[in-house]
């Protein structure tokens, strides 16, 4: 069994970005070497999220306004986790979007389907966080 | 390492539906003959789901009136992914459902709790859509 | 290959409760004796979850209250699921916090971000109920 392992770093200009990050996934598949087996994605923050969907910006602007809906960023002062911080909404809408994928990895390639884009979700940004791309297999 | 791979093909009558897939499932771990490992379930679409949860109707209905309060299919107009499309509800639904799961395998059965199902969940059906099965293990 | 598989066992004194289970799956991890490879942590039950959030009371207060907004246990009459039963909101808020998590495994240690803590989340709780770890790898 094969083991890869690679951080991808970001750094978003505002609070909150959606990134597709399904080129530096594939650039990790390519040099981990490995031809079949699985491939975790994960944000390693936990105000910010990897998720798979489609690479539209109509449907970003929908999932921007929908969270927002959800779990709003204001008043700060609805959260019991803001006094220090004001990421409360940021814990909240990442739990909606989710933490991690995983992917199959099928004769060395992402085993996605036609449509399937996997993106970072950034929900408190303006600093430096990132990705953990894992890949076991053979 | 072993790994396998099968795609599972549906066609739902309605647009929206849940189907357990828990047999093919099963029927996809006796094929691969693994007896240690995962099993990755995922929807190959980003408008449908795959998740685990009860086999009980009155829960499936209690889901559908429930994604719909959270992100209702009409208007239509309400979502900025809709136009040539109509389908952003899908999109929003799935991603509360969630994309995949993923499923130990031990002593060459699915080690699911006495409740665990495996599900499809489908937002936007009517035409041929897709999920894969990715096990590896030994 | 190694594979290692451990139940851990819950019985919350309240019917909603969150546990932080990241040492006892720092505990399976050593024992398992694998350096390399993938953590999955899931719930085996239908009404509870595994996931990945801050260590945080404040945090954990929200997460309740967001969660009773989202899903709210009471009237129970709102749920088809209900009847000899009163726990749909429990397979609902289960859903918005997801299964299980899977980790990745680096050097002998689950490769978790600076703040990233593994959680067992009981909707419904006051009896005993469990989880998998599973491990796979080298």
């Amino acid at each position: 069994m094969k083991a890869f392992r690679e951080e991808l770093w970001f750094e978003t200009r505002q609070r909150r970005e959606f990134i597709n990050i399904t080129p530096q996934v594939i650039e990790c598949l390519r040099e981990s070497g490995i031809r079949e087996g699985l491939c975790l994605v994960n944000a390693m923050h936990i105000t910010s999220s990897c998720f798979v969907n489609d690479a539209e910006s109509g449907l970003h602007a929908d999932f921007e306004k929908w969270l927002e809906k959800l779990a709003p960023e204001k008043p700060y002062s609805q959260y019991a986790h803001n006094g220090a911080e004001d990421n409360a909404d940021a814990h909240l809408k990442r739990t909606i979007m989710g933490r991690e994928v995983v992917v199959a990895v099928t004769v060395g390639k992402l085993d996605l389907g036609p449509w399937e884009q996997i993106f970072y979700g950034e929900f408190d940004g303006k600093r430096r966080k990132r990705v953990l791309v894992k890949i076991i297999g053979e």
